[in-house]
């Protein structure tokens, strides 16, 4: 900081006439400031060092071709010639926003929705919207089967002698568990009236708040949230762009990504060196801009080369680089075409992609030239740095590793079904959940966490997680555990 | 750092009026130099590297008001005009110090504790005293529950045929585990004598040594050890600010604060981001100086906004921020009224905060009014980046969240004491330890590890770590677990 | 980077007669960029900025002494005076190369080995090939105990009724397994001819491609790989030095060193500080350009204090400040002579540098005098930040730890054992796999996983990776989840 301040006041002595590059500010935006400098003084120091702070439409609109961080052909002409400020988007689409509420001579809403950003960013708000992420809450929601799985995570278990009661969990304490990345259901439930420093205010009252993931369902009845990855106030692209943005949901070992990259030669180069990375640069170069991919350069950015030739067009539609589900229940499958999966229905009549021995529920999933057509796409950001043999043996891999995930699921679930079989844990045949009792949870495990790890692994290129932390000892064991129950409970051996 | 001696040799230029800035270096710290330099050459250069070096307590006591970085109203004369270096600590107070010892014609000691350090900063070792931290040794040694479940982690466990013996484990093992965060006794147990590069010398032979957990033992009896966060030889504040430095002690499975910021927001803006951030301003602005809260913002540190007005302060002492003890025993609880937790007897005559049953030992507990201040010191906190509705609706999940691991380790707590009832485990009240057998070990997981996942991705805002990874799902399971060793082992089904 | 240019800029204009400091490109060099720049862009773009395209050998030469960063006295006469670009390292060797084809008039391999990196660095070369890593593929392939624990672990299982199966892993399975950081047999297996951007084209046809392993077997039959740690294409010293570079292949619970080392405060330091030194100087300077020790300060680098005297010498046979084998099958030992470690027998005839029982494989391994002059040469690294009674303290704990985590693998390994005897599990003298069934998988894990947690907490002074996270607590547990198993399937109780 010392050293900028310092090479700024020597670039400002050697130049004298240098202009300052500061954008101005909306009137609104300036009464919004008068008081939320002193009420909320963080968000609005982040704000200022945000490029919305520095750089009015008008100016971005200037930055044409791949350089473009803008993609309206025409952002709303009132808000062209000022900065990007809180009235610019707390007040936008006043008429579509049921959480709008009248403050201090404005029309405000709390929850920004994409249709906000939209103003200045359609293109990136419409793909978002085919983005399986945007679904992230119906998806859940929707699909009895996972519900019944979130009950047994969350549900509240009371030991009565030998029984166990399970009580659902209270809103409050879903709201800090899966939906917390899925998404809310943000609803205005009436209205709340409060002393604050600036006198009397009332103000709309929410339900489902906070909360930032990724398929939230906002009060104008949008879906999504921006702020999941670029972050409020700062809406920095670099904060979206590092793949510590993407750990927020994606660390756990139902989706261990970024503890594979942890341990990924891309990671190591990301963590020593991202330091000295633009990681602001539009279109963003490999090898220049930066020296080993994020999340986001694989899966959204938009990559060119030196002489500004496309490697691959920024999506945030991200299933458009992903041909395979890794994470799919059960089973690994092709990606589905909706990215609404609640409507998926197996062979089984179950809402899940694949059947339990894996038949895939083909008619809604993408066929073999969507598959090729969307590996292709990934596959020339790798040919960025690497050879076409290292590309195409590292594809290789991620088939056999899926193909051998899958397998060691099959044996778990054939386990698991003896058990249900031979009457000793009580499965949906019984009338009961597949996800309540011991056995059933270990059968959970092999695919819900271990067959992840090593799946993930291979596809993210940090096998170290997929061997022994996660993956493929865990699945190993696991087997063993439960034919080892198995043989105990009947009595065997 | 090219950069850094660029720019310096650049301004120099501009400026050539310009007037060094280094402090004069006391003569019984240049005769230590003298010697050091090269005896423990990367002490001395960190050493020279630290703004002890940089400044003299008197240049420090210009900066008055909220930007002081001492506390002291009158530092001891004798150590104002010069650089803090090795003799102002390792020589101060040595009447004080059983560790004291002649070496070169100076009184000298090894261990510096807070006492030494409280000669420019008394305010903030006066609070840390107040801290739960500086009891870290005193609340683990004298609590015999805790005693007994760290022999049932630290023991050497024999196998003789069916039976297993456990020995204690030795001091050097020891000093490896518990004892290394919550801190030795250092004591002086003789003179050692050694040929050195410099001639024979003759040292204070210390036991308990090396160590720096924060609730050390010190020879001048003194607790604490101010270089667990501050870190020998730079006394770095950026160091203690950032979130790295507390994940020394705080995450593992029992205590896992850096785990869960791993998975936050707030963390992920630290991490992509903080290589911006000023890490050494005082006072410090949310959203100018840090775009995200690291564990210091929340719990330690003086925050102000850009006007000056100051939004939290400092405190050493960081229970004031701290309403609800979420690692306590078995059951979340109100904050213990005094740091020496080892005092506290519940109903049932136990060195604990509450009953088995989660019933409070209210008299040892901060009341409600208290309970309202603190929350309402750390809401403050939380409101210089987020709405009002914001910030009280996530409080309102960390209470539920808390209730609901609460009855998650009840159900846990309910198994076992069957477990004991039926013979199947030898109890307290069968002579037994309550944390050796198996069945008891599930049992000591589900409070001392799975519940604190819960209730601390909540508390902290990185819920991801409370669903899968650490919290729901093992608590989930681990009930069904210990059910299913109870049927198995009763051999009913 | 803004600043960076800022600051050049500034220094150019003041300085006009500063010299450009590039080095010329070899014509042949040249000839790869025409094509590349377009066709591998991210590649030639790292390489720009690395020293290699930078430097000329013959000015890295005139960096002398301590300094120097190329350890040949005499590089290739033609390689010289030109940039180390894509021909140097490519065509280098092309006799001994059974990979070499040609390309567009060149003699170019693509996997370039440590015999090709050894004309400009033939010290470190000849270093590496004494380190266990250069053997970390001969070392497992080569040892059939360790092979069937492999294929217990990558093996795809099949459930048929009560039986399991298990058939051996597709070889694109091992690959991203135990093969990725042990590396592979790079082979040519054919040619390959493919259509390209600039026309059709031959190549090698490589089998066990790609591998970045530290023990990957060349085409040219050479063991390693320099890019396991320097990283493929800008060989930043900077990466190797950090502690990310190791986590690739050293985080995993068989081996938790960066998992130690994020809980340590060795970490802590580098972590919150590292963006602020000099990971590139030589020597480096303790306190000075690092402030803590990454994973290379105490096991690879030249160190010297400011005076330039010498603390460490560089060594790229790690074993050499090494004396004690902490991951050593079953128990602790003295570290190997040879680093083939596939040669050593144990009494009982098994490959293991310790019997079952902890009797070590003297023969085998380096004597006290060897061990003794190991670990002074750490100490030495050490007490560059640390005083004589911290260093043996800690180092004593090493031991002690040792020793205990021994006793509770012992412990683990009588409870197999009974297992074995009593014809709950079979055993190598029952003539099954001492790694299959669900107890000798509790039994593998205490000793491949829990044990080395406690051991590595220790020796790289993270203790409380080592107390429930792994190391004690999963010691502590396991062996009554042993006894309790023995208990169920005997009946007893």
């Amino acid at each position: 900081m010392t050293r900028k301040i310092a090479a700024i006041f020597l670039l400002l002595a050697l130049l004298p006439g240098a202009a300052a590059l500061a954008a101005p500010l909306s009137d609104d935006s300036q009464a919004c400031l008068d008081c939320h400098a002193q009420a909320t003084p963080g968000i609005v120091a982040a704000w200022q060092a945000s490029r919305h702070a520095q750089t009015t439409p008008a100016q971005a609109m200037k930055l044409g071709g791949l350089a473009a961080k803008l993609s309206a052909s025409a952002p709303p002409p009132e808000a062209l010639a000022t900065s990007v400020g809180c009235a610019e988007c707390h007040t936008a689409n006043a008429d579509s926003h049921p959480d709008s509420f009248e403050h201090q001579g404005f029309q405000v809403h709390a929850v920004v929705s994409p249709a906000d950003c939209a103003r200045c960013h359609p293109v990136e708000s419409r793909q978002f919207q085919q983005n399986l992420m945007a679904h992230a809450r119906g998806n859940l929601v929707d699909n009895p089967l996972y519900m019944d799985l979130a009950a047994q995570v969350n549900g509240v278990q009371q030991v009565d002698g030998a029984a166990i009661a399970v009580t659902p969990a209270e809103p409050n304490d879903e709201a800090e568990s899966c939906i917390y990345c899925h998404g809310s259901a943000v609803r205005v439930v009436g209205q709340i009236t409060r002393q604050t420093d600036f006198g009397e205010m009332t103000f709309a009252k929410l339900d489902g708040w906070p909360n930032h993931g990724v398929g939230r369902l906002n009060p104008d009845g949008v879906k999504g949230s921006c702020a999941a990855c670029h972050s409020r106030h700062r809406f920095s692209m670099a904060v979206a762009r590092s793949a510590y943005s993407c750990a927020e949901c994606h660390k756990g070992p139902d989706v261990p990504a970024f503890k594979v990259y942890e341990v990924s030669r891309h990671g190591a180069l990301f963590f020593a060196q991202h330091k000295d990375w633009d990681m602001n640069k539009t279109p963003w170069e490999p090898g220049k801009d930066f020296s080993a991919p994020t999340c986001a350069v694989c899966h959204v950015s938009l990559l060119a080369d030196g002489e500004g030739n496309v490697i691959a067009q920024r999506s945030h539609a991200m299933n458009e680089r992903i041909w395979l589900r890794l994470l799919g229940l059960i089973q690994s499958h092709p990606h589905p075409k909706s990215p609404q999966t609640s409507l998926i229905r197996n062979a089984d009549g179950q809402p899940l992609a694949t059947t339990l021995d894996g038949r895939p529920a083909t008619a809604f999933l993408i066929d073999q030239a969507e598959q090729d057509k969307r590996r292709q796409t990934m596959r020339r950001v790798c040919l960025a740095c690497h050879g076409q043999q290292w590309v195409d043996g590292q594809l290789a891999r991620i088939d056999a590793v899926s193909q051998s995930a899958d397998a060691m699921v099959l044996a778990a679930s054939k386990l698991v079904r003896r058990a249900w079989q031979d009457g000793l844990a009580q499965g949906p045949a019984q009338g009961g959940s597949p996800f309540d009792e011991y056995i059933e949870r270990l059968w959970v495990e092999q695919w819900l966490m271990h067959a992840n790890g090593a799946r993930f692994a291979a596809a993210m290129m940090g096998p170290d997680l997929g061997v022994f932390e996660s993956g493929r000892w865990p699945m190993a064991k696991n087997i063993r555990q439960m034919q080892d129950w198995l043989i105990q409970r009947k009595g065997e051996k």
